[in-house]
């Protein structure tokens, strides 16, 4: 990730600036309405502001109206903004309304400055600064967005508030792109879309955050999947499968009841024993591990598995295949000896670019998170040398990086990697992570070529990081129409009419006879309505069959690109068909 | 499966007869050398026979051989088995030390009548018949074969006895047949070919019978799980996925809390409710189905899942792979319309066939388990189309069947399909199941072509059965020696010597690149050390490169069969592998 230049950073500053003044005319917009109102805080963020308010009833679509319109009016007041220094004492005072006010006076310290804005009759707590006045912001360069519940200070145990989220530019041109974006973006909602293809549901009732795969996402999900174990064979990886419980001993042994209890699911109690679910795979690949003894022959040992692992993360946190409770990690351990950490790093980075790169993620940079101060475990030497392994293999990969120093876990430095989307929007992926802590918890050793017991060195990394995650990422970026390896359907067969439904059976039990992921539309709806439907669901290829067709056994193609092929012999469909699937090309 | 004939039957009896005489001989000797034993019960079962001994210590192997004399000495006596009947009194008072008896005799029936069975000075309780006299018994033809505890009863509450089991025939041929199949069978056992193919492991310590599959056995499973994915979409399935944990509602409303919950592993609370890993995969097919409305033309619907299921065994009853805790069910559920159903079944039991001779079991037979009287579920109607569908089906295919009338669960009748393996032990594989039950209390339809909402037919079917049980069954029939499609190392590279190391690893490298699985054995045995190691490892191909190979750029192989191939080019060796592997034949 390029570093922001000065006059980038100039520029967003300025934004937060207005931003930031417009949420004080939002209140004071509120005030009016709702004179009763209590105010909490009200800060500009990345795309836009919010501010949120104690207020006796639910804000309305109506109310959001009527805000904009005062907004509107105190924009051509032209009001100034004010600032007042003042005491403690005066403060609380003229705030003695206001809670959640005096709580932030109270919260600040002993010899804090503490400054009031005016702006008209409304009056804000706040550091500032503010554009000079309302003149300053373009009245048609704001919009408010929607609103949500937001708990005070972000604890569940405080009040409910409501925020009311909103954006504003100081050009209504650059308003309307973002609304545009922001548009896109809802259309490219994995959720949406996912209702749409079919893909996969989530039923609150029977678990919340656990994913049920719908055939359609299924033959997506079994597509990703036998790449995934196909390129991790021919790239020196082994498949294992292990359990998705294990009994204390195994977290005790690992440590995760001492550090990670917290983000497991409850243990179930049998035959005077506790069990859990696993929040990690790594435990289960060292019992395989330990399961013999090993040489340094055996190693590297490079075992990969698709295991599904539950996380109890705070229901309220869930959000559709991006946060959720049970996932499948495409998670391999790399356990080697010390010399050949350099060679295995530097793999893993090229092969986890390499997947990237699959699902057209070509936009890639690096974070590497180095030895935190204070407790963390192995030796300083192992640390450093990590780390410049690490570091050593970006720089040959020509990535650029970030160092966030300290930030690593207490285990091992790690590289994370982060994608950006069509959409410009950044997602972390892959995590390539050394651990220091595991091989010596579970006694791990392997007899070197001298015949002495060594210690291994230990890789967790996962390149798509979870399928689920991946999966929603991965929808929104292609935006629902994917290259045809990946689409539920890669072909809908639709007959012109009924009189031609036989032939059309015969080419689809074809097509699927040859392994293509084919649909037929044998409804009642005409012709161009099947096309139109297959259209939206962004179908790659419809092959539409009627008269012609049949007398000549052919076939036609509509391309989801707008092409048409006519009178194309069957085994030229397929080839066609067969080729963009096997480059990974859009249709 | 063929009904025995009268004259098999009546030598079966004559076998049991034997065998039941020479466990009295057994307990006889047991009594000379341990004259405080306790004596339990000592049957004939199908393969031999054994008796149950309270005894002060832990009998040996030279114990054994002591007992064994003692046998032969008996059978040489030729003593005289002699029946005499007595009343309850007389019984009791004979068997007073004998704590066991007394219970025996204390259960029989008021009117039973009582008999002993003296057979030189020693006497036990016993119905008979037995031979005539000892000297009918052959000391040649009968064997100790183990010592294992069994509790008293089978309860384990009620004291540990120990059994021995022994085996006994009238020729000494017939023993030593039987001794070799015995010993074939151990050597073809599971865990042990297991561990020397390196392909799971189980560890008790993190949780008894949950099975690890190693990166050999990992292997396998993933060339089984690809051909069985690509079949069931050629036979027109669709693959889902599902959660391995629900919340108690979805156990409630499907019943299994009611029916089920001694089965299940024991629930994990959490958000003040329960949540269970799930012992089977249906309730959640069927939140799919229920998660948008269907009609009569998304029928039949045909869902299958690898779906991994956790259950609740004794631990005394877990066995390898073959009795385990958590297993991976080949499930698919099918959603159809009642007219739907007579094809459905004729289809699934063809594609049944099918799956079981792809791995080469094609001695198949099918048992039929009819509605059983009292409690259950469904319209008797819909109970005897079920059934007579089940039974059209099993003739069409032409499998000899049995008829369990009365035998099926409370939900619905099913199909189950025994195969016999290579040993000539009998396995039951796959199960066609009806289900009456959970449509109903899923309140599951579909609108019919009329416009009325019904309700579909729900047929379970699993046809390997489990993968873990499944993969235990298929190594012993194979005897570890799989056909190429299966092998997990399906060529072994062997070097000569150290100097075609390098040109070896570029044979193995490419044959990995070519989705072949291949192993390199660059270690400092000789040649032919190496070759009979793979040999005892049964991979199909060793291929062995040496100078001429090197200079030629060709390779040689050897073959399991014992057959040798020298001088090829690596692509014609590489389309010979190729073949076997397509075709799934043996090397």
């Amino acid at each position: 990730m390029a570093e922001l230049t000065s006059k980038e950073k100039k520029k967003l500053e300025k934004l937060a600036l207005l931003r930031h003044s417009m949420s004080h005319v939002m209140a004071a917009a509120v005030q009016k309405l709702f004179p009763e109102a209590k105010f909490a805080i009200g800060p500009s963020i990345d795309s836009g502001f919010y501010y949120d308010f104690d207020l006796p009833r639910n804000i309305t679509e109506e109310d959001l109206a009527v805000i904009t319109e005062n907004m509107k009016e105190i924009i051509k007041e032209d009001r100034k903004f004010e600032r007042e220094e003042l005491s403690r004492a005066s403060a609380l005072e003229m705030f003695k309304d206001q809670p959640y006010k005096i709580e932030l006076i109270n919260d600040l310290p002993e010899d804090a400055t503490i400054s009031i804005y005016r702006m008209g009759d409304f009056v804000d707590l706040c550091r500032g600064p503010h554009v000079e006045s309302t003149s300053r912001l373009n009245a048609q360069g704001f919009k408010l967005l929607s609103v949500a519940g937001a708990y005070w200070r972000g604890d569940e145990k405080r009040p409910m508030l409501q925020r009311i989220y909103a954006t504003a530019f100081g050009d209504p041109k650059q308003l309307k792109a973002h609304l545009e974006h922001l548009e896109e973006l809802k259309k490219r909602d994995h959720r949406l879309i996912g209702k749409q293809q079919d893909l996969f549901s989530l039923h609150e009732e029977a678990g919340p955050g656990l994913v049920y795969w719908h055939p359609m996402g299924g033959r997506m999900r079994v597509a990703i999947e036998n790449f995934w174990r196909d390129e991790h064979y021919k790239n020196g990886y082994e498949i294992v499968f292990t359990p998705h419980v294990g009994k204390s001993w195994l977290w005790e042994t690992s440590g995760h009841l001492g550090f990670y209890k917290e983000s497991m699911y409850n243990p179930m109690e049998m035959d005077k024993d506790d069990y859990y679910c696993k929040p990690m795979n790594c435990p289960f690949h060292i019992m395989i591990y330990n399961d013999s003894k090993k040489s340094y022959r055996d190693l590297p040992c490079r075992w990969a598995e698709l295991g599904t692992v539950y996380r109890y993360e705070k229901s309220g946190t869930l959000h559709g295949l991006t946060r959720v409770r049970g996932f499948t990690q495409d998670d391999a351990h790399i356990i080697c000896t010390p010399e050949q950490m350099d060679e295995e790093i530097s793999e893993v980075l090229r092969f986890s670019l390499f997947m990237l790169k699959s699902f057209d993620f070509t936009d890639v940079s690096a974070y590497l998170s180095t030895r935190p101060e204070g407790k963390c475990v192995g030796d300083e030497k192992d640390w450093n040398a990590a780390q410049e392994a690490l570091k050593a293999a970006i720089e040959r990969a020509g990535l650029e990086y970030k160092v966030d120093e300290g930030g690593g876990a207490f285990y091992g430095p790690k590289i994370d990697l982060k994608v950006k989307d069509s959409m410009g929007r950044e997602w972390q992926l892959s995590t390539i992570q050394f651990d220091f802590n595991l091989p010596e918890r579970f006694k791990m050793t392997f007899v070197d070529k001298d015949g002495t017991e060594k210690r291994p060195y230990m890789i967790h990394r996962a390149l798509l990081g979870s399928l689920e995650r991946f999966f929603g990422v991965m929808i929104e970026n292609y935006g629902g129409a994917y290259p045809v390896w990946l689409c539920p359907v890669q072909v809908q067969v639709i007959p012109v009419g009924h009189d031609f439904d036989d032939y059309s059976k015969k080419v689809w039990k074809k097509l699927r006879a040859a392994g293509i992921r084919a649909e037929i539309d044998t409804g009642d709806d005409n012709m161009k309505l099947k096309i139109r439907k297959a259209q939206e669901l962004k179908y790659p290829y419809m092959c539409i069959l009627g008269a012609k067709e049949q007398e000549n056994d052919t076939v036609s193609f509509r391309i989801r690109s707008g092409e048409q092929k006519n009178g194309l012999a069957f085994e030229d469909a397929l080839k066609e068909i067969q080729n963009k699937i096997d480059t990974k090309q859009m249709p």
